[in-house]
């Protein structure tokens, strides 16, 4: 064990950091934890909050006998634009943070190099490296999380673009003047398919049907207005029985602000009519933007991870037939749609790799 | 000149087709024809023209003193995906090809060796050679013509992806459930912002600018369905002058089906206000797209090419402003768009040196 280099890793989510160590030739952490992200707090809360995670991992880790010498850095990955030279994430919408030093931050606090890069690309790499991503030439990960990333790896390589910021596919127009994104702009994929997004259609589709029940079935009668977006389109929601919703709507007790994505993945998986319909609707937001991505990058390789991930077939199988059906067809054919071996820690992991990339080799 | 080796180059398009001499080493044409492209006679139709025109190229080069034996082979670009290690054209809309050998029947009628590849890769190279894409990293040519392709040029190689089709962004999604595509899918950029899909919308709205003139100025009451798509949002249709659509009109001498992109950005340049108004749409459509592709691919130019870009500043402005207030600021920030040097003449030129890289460098 001691001629082993460990490389500590963190990957700050819009509403989870997990932190990690790794030795520098295997993709499998010795110690892996997680906290939430105090994102309302601020950026020094959100630093001091990852330097404390990360100190507890190096402290269990000396605990299993890895010599506190040989960690010798560390890689983070945060969800957001980053200027990987300079260290600086230009641009994170779902952490309220723009042009913070993140890389002398955390380097000053933890007193090792440290690495950052974009969360996703780390996602990407990481399934490339030890995941679903294996042997790919040319692979797309889309994380699918509080927002949505991507990373593009080719040959092994994450393709940065010219200021580092490519990747990010959460931030492709699916529906001009759409639903309001983080970024600013409308109608973008992330707007419609990100945890965030599934979250709050669950909970127009929840009062959408309160107020039908209330009205007698039309629900054109109770007056919604024809420029809002509905969360279903309308063959679906007028095709919904009376109790769709209620298992959604019990799991957490009729606080609707509470929902999560997870709550509709496991309201689905558990035969709610609603939550079917949003999760099918959220593979056809899912299928368009990847099928865009089919036609322009042509992949051999899509790997779904991030939290709304874990919803695994119930996403996979649709999303898989809407891509089939919209992009090219040799282009399809071309391309496994794989979920994440580790939909969660994949982040993390890639992370490790990137500072191995960067700083032990040398090269990016 | 007898030192010289030269190559012919032909670039099918949707509308018209043109063939050129080029010698290997530079970025001009010696003699350069074009004609129409008889798409609806099918393959033996448009194969036997482009012989024919090839051949009077080869004549008229003849003439001008190039020696038949220094004429190498040639270099074909096709609009759709091509497989280019085959020489297979395996699917292209706008000349209704599937699966057609188109390498082996141009190689057959020349006697000559033959490099087939999608026509919006060769555009790209072409600008990347010898025209607005000179000295960029990371390049994306857009081809705005009878259909909308494109191609990824990455440190003077054209990204192809792991079948050969990638660079197709005509087909990303731009509008979910939106207009009918050539593609088979909906809601392509494609659909909206092709020199198709403008004369399309031109001729929509002309016919919606006299239902209204008949109806009184209330577009509502001449009982345009909900469900289909305006060819002009409404505060723009109802903003409109009674003139609007007046040159534009007298153009085509009211015959509106032989309306045309070309007619469309004359009429906008003569100050026709229901024109101008088409194309700041298309404007619009094309910023949509290309924000999304400047926030996948962090590019550092993106080139517009084809006919649909010989609108010049009409165009080229206004999608400047949408992709910079749609896209990541520090992505839009580093990419300069900017118009095709030749934007008719870059793909003949781009399969000229996709015969030089593949044939006479032996790699692509």
């Amino acid at each position: 064990m001691k001629s082993r280099r460990w490389i500590l890793a963190l990957d700050v989510g819009g509403t989870n950091m997990t932190a990690g160590l790794f030795h520098d030739e295997v993709g499998e952490p010795l110690v892996l934890r997680s906290r939430s992200t105090p994102v309302a707090e601020g950026v020094g809360a959100v630093v001091a909050r990852g330097v404390a995670l990360l100190d507890e991992v190096r402290k269990e880790a000396e605990g299993a006998g890895v010599p506190p010498d040989r960690i010798v850095g560390a890689g983070i990955g945060v969800p957001g634009a980053v200027d990987p030279t300079r260290g600086i994430v230009s641009r994170a919408p779902n952490l309220a943070w723009n042009d913070v030093p993140i890389r002398d931050r955390f380097q000053e606090a933890l007193g090792l190099p440290v690495v950052v890069d974009n969360d996703a690309n780390c996602a990407a790499l990481g399934e490339w490296w030890a995941g679903a991503g294996r042997g790919s030439r040319l692979m797309v990960g889309a994380t699918l999380g509080t927002g949505i990333g991507g990373g593009i790896v080719r040959e092994g390589r994450v393709l940065r673009g010219v200021t580092g910021s490519a990747g990010e596919i959460g931030h492709m127009t699916i529906q001009l003047d759409g639903r309001s994104c983080s970024c600013g702009n409308r109608g973008c994929l992330e707007a419609y398919a990100s945890g965030t997004a599934i979250a709050q259609r669950a909970r127009e589709a929840l009062e959408e049907q309160r107020i039908r029940h209330r009205e007698g079935g039309d629900p054109n009668r109770a007056g919604r207005p024809d420029d809002v977006d509905s969360p279903l389109p309308d063959h679906v929601g007028s095709t919904l029985s009376e109790d769709a919703g209620s298992i959604l709507d019990s799991m957490v007790d009729g606080r609707w602000e509470e929902l999560t994505a997870a709550h509709v993945s496991r309201a689905a998986g558990a035969g709610d009519e609603l939550a079917r319909a949003i999760m099918a609707e959220t593979a056809r937001y899912l299928g368009a933007g990847l099928a865009g991505l089919v036609n322009v990058l042509n992949p051999d390789r899509i790997v779904l991870t991030g939290g709304v991930a874990l919803a695994g077939d119930l996403l996979l199988e649709p999303v898989r037939r809407h891509v089939r059906r919209q992009a090219f067809p040799s282009a399809a054919e071309a391309c496994v749609i794989a979920l994440a071996r580790s939909p969660e820690g994949a982040g993390v992991r890639g992370a490790a790799l990137t500072f191995r990339r960067e700083v032990l080799e040398g090269h990016r």
